[in-house]
């Protein structure tokens, strides 16, 4: 816990002299004050997380943190778990949604192995840190011990750090994980105080005696684990997710730097609250990309005060919503540096 | 007249066969059915509408059409008339929001001259196809004669055809006219007989005052010239501009050679509505982009029965939302191409 109450110490406020500067700018462009909407408030908030009022992003990272779950012994996936292995091979092989959308994006995929419950052989391209193989069935047990929940949000931390380092400007968090929207609805339920039944979903595709089933296997866990809703860290330990807890990691690490991070959908969403809960400033950070269709997910961006850039009926993971929005949160910032200022045009302004 | 009739002739039905080939792909890829939403949609309709199950883009265009409006010296709009050739200048310098979003996108900007009211000095990328300096002020008179609103959209006809012969398969379409959400609306209230106030918006942001005579200015327009509602040509001449019918062409020529082309906001959605009223089957080939803040969008949208993909809340035109728009529908192109199948991957299905 001492290195995660440290980063959350280190993240600070919004730059207010940057996102001032940025602001002013936007309102000397050649265009009518306001015409660009969202992406002129996108840039302004870039402005404001980097310090700089002419942000640049040159490399963009999506980070997929993969880990299984116990509590899919329940029978609440659609998918077997042997599913969450045979995706990560297909994301190494670049076969997967998210390759497809960051190739166009022009980011690079990197792929954590933090909980999948096979071994996987080792593949240049796979970052191995596994925390434990898969974590324990929540309902029946805490999904992990404090000390897990705490090193996978290390290695979250320690994989978006590294990156940063070599110049990451700009990171997109997404997941793979067999019944992961189990222990997101869980979370979500758990921090909010929203009843279970608003938030749990269908994920990939379950029928309705399986949502039944869903919701009281949801329930179940919540009252046998206890997790105190004012103590986020024994949230997620106990009824989370090993690729949930390293997402809460890369947000952190990412606000910690100053850098924007791209929320995904319901999964990474419910990690975006854990980090929210355990500094309250790390919302500023975060840019929420789409509107997912798991009920949830609306829960989590009102209690984050975060407004979606578009909402396409996406139900994937992955981060490929956050991927796709990645086009976004880019024009805006050469809208800023790269267009002309009525001066510099010659253009005149409004009568 | 003949020309139109022939490229509406040539506008043909969906491709079924491909469309169904795309459709059983999409449920064949590595990811839960349907999951990936409007993307899913949007690979589809390109398949129909370009007749390949695998459709690519390689090549993209936006074409922006620039022509002053007679009307302008009512008093309508925010910025004066000589901001038209400046923002032309402009753009040709690379400075305007849509050069940066073009350059973002991959996507090359022609910009064309159709109606300019004053002469602009030659350029190597002005496509200079000057009609007239500009329309008439439809308050007073027809905007244009009918033989003028033809000419313009042979020359969108032209611009488009020529492109496409190079290789375009994805055209997008924009334009810059000081004055012409006045046109727009007065077309908007013609086609689809809304109240003139539920059309009428502030474009580059007028005053309340300004807003109450603009709505008078079309009221007058449309009672003094009689456009006749079954007749989207007289619609056009009478209460149009020159680059609205230079984007009706390019519209039918785009749809003519089953070119999907990306509507922008309210005024390239009067010329999208003008080529709907001319040829039905066109509305299949046109992608909506946003959701422009002009009131009369709507009410355009819900006359051609499109459902844009984001709401940005802008309102600048040039093509700017129909060029942030194109990063989806080559993402979604691509995800039908490059995604592997579960038998490609060896990734169990569904249980």
């Amino acid at each position: 816990m001492i290195h995660i109450e440290q980063v959350c110490k280190q993240i600070g406020n919004l730059d207010n002299a940057a996102m001032e500067a940025a602001r002013t700018r936007q309102d000397q462009l050649t265009k009518p004050v306001g015409s660009l909407g969202r992406l002129e408030a996108l840039s302004i908030q870039l402005a404001a997380i980097t310090g700089d009022s002419l942000p640049q992003i040159q490399d963009k990272v999506v980070i997929v943190m993969a880990g299984d779950h116990g509590v899919t012994r329940e029978g609440v996936s659609a998918y077997p778990s042997e599913v969450t292995p045979q995706m990560v091979i297909n994301i190494l092989n670049g076969g997967a949604a998210i390759n497809v959308l960051a190739r166009q994006a022009g980011a690079r995929v990197i792929v954590v192995d933090i909980g999948v419950a096979v071994p996987l052989e080792s593949h240049p391209e796979l970052v191995a840190r596994k925390v434990a193989p898969g974590t324990a069935n929540m309902a029946q047990e805490p999904a992990m011990t404090s000390s897990q929940a705490e090193q996978a949000v290390d290695v979250g931390l320690e994989v978006v750090e590294k990156e940063i380092a070599r110049g990451l400007d700009l990171v997109a968090i997404g997941e793979m994980g067999i019944g992961n929207t189990t222990p997101a609805a869980a979370i979500t339920a758990a921090l909010t105080g929203a009843a279970v039944a608003d938030v749990v979903g269908r994920g990939t595709g379950i029928n309705d005696t399986q949502l039944t089933k869903k919701i009281t296997v949801v329930e179940r866990a919540l009252v046998l684990n206890q997790p105190q809703s004012d103590d986020p860290m024994d949230v997620l330990a106990k009824v989370g997710g090993l690729e949930i807890a390293g997402m809460v990691g890369v947000i952190l690490g990412a606000a910690g730097k100053r850098v924007p991070v791209v929320i995904d959908g319901f999964i990474s969403g419910a990690a975006a609250l854990v980090a929210t809960r355990l500094e309250p400033r790390a919302a500023s950070f975060m840019i929420a990309s789409h509107q997912s269709t798991e009920i949830g997910h609306r829960v989590i961006l009102e209690s984050l005060g975060l407004k979606p850039l578009f909402d396409f009926g996406m139900r994937l993971g992955e981060g490929t919503g956050a991927v796709l929005a990645m086009h976004f949160v880019e024009s805006s910032a050469r809208i800023l540096s790269e267009m002309a200022t009525f001066t510099e045009a010659g253009v005149s302004e409004k009568a």
